[in-house]
C-alpha cells in the first residue's frame, strides 16, 4: 500500500479538529515561564514546555511545527530535546520540521535520511535555490511532504523573489509554477511556504498551485492580516493551508498558567480563520 | 581590538602550509574503514576517522569543511561528534561548518548563536534565496565568514541560478553582485560558493567579486577541472580561494592506513592545485 500523502493526512487532521492553525514550537529559554528553569537547564526547561504547550493545544490543531534553528543552541541535549518533542506529539497529527535545507547528492540523501527516516518528521521545508536535482532526494520519501520557500515573510523577501525574470514573470512565480511540475513528476507531496504578509502574492501562488498544501508563517508576531491571507491562501475546498503560529501563542503566557493561555490563544486564532472562511 | 576577519586567517594558514586545499569532513559509516566499528557505534567511529584523518592533514590544508548534513542522521551523538571535531581541529585552522542555512529575524539569530557564538565555527554557507534581512544576524557576527551560494556544483543548479533576469544579468551574477554591497555596508566578511564544475561562471564571479573569499566544492569526486578552476578562482594575490574536496581525500583508502591515504590525496590535491597556479 502506498504511504498516505501528507496533504490528505493533513486534512483527515484539519477536519477532526476543525482547525487550520499549525503551532510552531519554537522554544526560547530568555520567554519560558521562569518557573521550568530554562537558565539553568535549557534543554530539559524545553522539553517541559513543550510537553505543556502540546498537551494544551493537540486537539486544535492541524499540524505542529518546530524550527530546527532553536534546537541548536544547546548542542547535543538541543536535538535529544528536539526527538523527544517530535515523539510526544500524538502520532496522528503531521509535523513540520522547519529547517529550509538545501543541499546536493550524497548530502542531501544525508538530509532526507536524518529528517525522515531517522526522526520521524512528516515533512520539512526547502529552499530552492539549488534546483530540482537538488530537491529530488527529498521527493523520493513516499509520501512526506516538501514545503518549497516560495515568498516568504520577510520585508526583504523581494531582494531575490520579486526580481523579474524573462517572460514577465517574477522569482516567486517561476519557483511556484517549477512546484506544480515537480509534483506531478515525481508524484511526491509538494507545497509551498508562502508569508501571510504578502496575501496578493498568496492568492497568486493559489491559483498556480491550486492543489499543494501551503504553509503560511507569518500571522501573529509578524502582524500580516488574517482574513486576507486565509481567504486567499485556501484552496477550493477551504483547506490545504497550514496557517502557523509561535510566538504569539507558545508566548502568550509567561506564568504558571502559560499552557492555558496557549490554549486560549490557539483557540482564538482557530476561530479566526474559521470565520475568515464563512465570511470568504 | 577588531576580530580578525575570517578570510586573512585563512590567507595566513594558507601561505603557512602552502595551500589552498580544504578538506571536506563528512563521514559515512558504510564508507569508515569497517576496523574503527561504525556499523556498531556510528558516532564513535565518525569522532575516530575524523580524528585520524585531521592528524593526518592538517599541515596541509587552509581550512577545513564539515558538512552538517552527514552528523543529523546519529542524532544528538552526532551533534555531538560534530562539536568534538571542531574542537580538535588545530586552533589556527578556519573551519566552515557547511550547513547552507536561510531563515529570518529570531530564528536567524537562533542558529548564528549556535553555529558562531557556541559551536565556534569560524564560518558558514548560507542560502540567498530569502534575502538581505535574512542574512543580516550572520553578518553581524565580526570577523565570522559568510560564505553565500552563488552558482553550486550540481547539474541543475541553472535551473533558478541561471535564470535570465530583466537587465541582461543571470540570477547568480545578481547575487554575487549583491554580495559586494552587502560587503562594504555592513563591513563583514562576505564570501561565495562557486562550483569547479563551473569555470566560466566562477572567472566571471571572480571579475565581480575580487576581493572575496571563495569556496570551491566541485573537484574530486564531482570531477571538476582543476586547473580551470584555480585559475579561475583564485584572487589577484593567488588566493582567496578554498578548494574543497571531500571524498576523494578522507576515503582514499579503506583499511588501517586510511590516514596516511588521505594524507598523500590531500598532498597530491595541493600540488595540482600550487602546479595551476605556477603555470597561469
Amino acid at each position: 500500500m502506498a504511504a498516505e500523502r501528507f496533504e490528505d493526512r493533513l486534512g483527515v487532521v484539519a477536519e477532526r479538529a476543525k482547525s487550520l492553525v499549525c503551532v510552531g514550537l519554537d522554544p526560547d529559554p530568555r520567554r519560558i515561564p521562569a518557573h521550568l528553569g530554562a537558565l539553568d537547564d535549557p534543554a530539559a526547561a524545553i522539553i517541559a514546555f513543550n510537553r505543556a504547550i502540546i498537551d494544551a493545544t493537540s486537539d486544535l490543531v492541524s499540524a505542529y511545527k518546530p524550527n530546527f534553528a532553536f534546537y541548536l543552541p544547546y548542542g547535543a541535549a538541543g536535538i535529544d530535546a528536539l526527538l523527544r518533542t517530535r515523539a510526544m506529539i500524538p502520532a496522528h497529527i503531521p509535523v513540520v520540521l522547519d529547517c529550509k535545507v538545501t543541499d546536493l547528492g550524497e548530502t542531501a540523501r544525508a538530509y532526507a535520511r536524518a529528517f525522515f527516516a531517522e526522526w520521524g518528521f512528516d515533512a520539512i521545508t526547502v529552499s530552492p535555490y539549488m534546483g530540482e536535482d537538488a530537491l529530488e532526494p527529498y521527493f523520493a520519501y513516499e509520501g512526506k511532504g516538501v514545503l518549497v520557500l516560495c515568498k516568504t515573510s520577510n520585508l526583504g523577501s523581494g531582494d531575490f523573489q520579486d526580481i523579474e525574470v524573462a517572460g514577465d514573470s517574477l522569482l516567486y512565480q517561476v519557483v511556484a509554477d517549477r512546484t506544480t511540475v515537480w509534483r506531478e513528476r515525481y508524484r511526491a507531496s509538494i507545497g509551498l511556504v508562502v508569508g501571510a504578509t504578502f496575501p496578493d502574492q498568496l492568492a497568486d501562488v493559489r491559483r498556480r498551485c491550486p492543489e499543494q498544501p501551503i504553509l503560511l508563517p507569518g500571522v501573529g508576531s509578524q502582524a500580516g492580516d488574517v482574513d486576507a491571507a486565509v481567504r486567499a491562501g485556501v484552496d477550493s475546498r477551504g483547506g490545504n493551508l497550514m496557517v502557523s503560529s509561535s510566538r504569539s501563542i507558545i508566548y502568550a503566557g509567561d506564568g504558571p498558567d502559560f499552557a492555558d493561555m496557549a490554549r486560549s490563544a490557539t483557540n482564538a486564532l482557530r476561530d479566526r480563520v474559521n470565520e475568515s472562511l464563512v465570511a470568504s
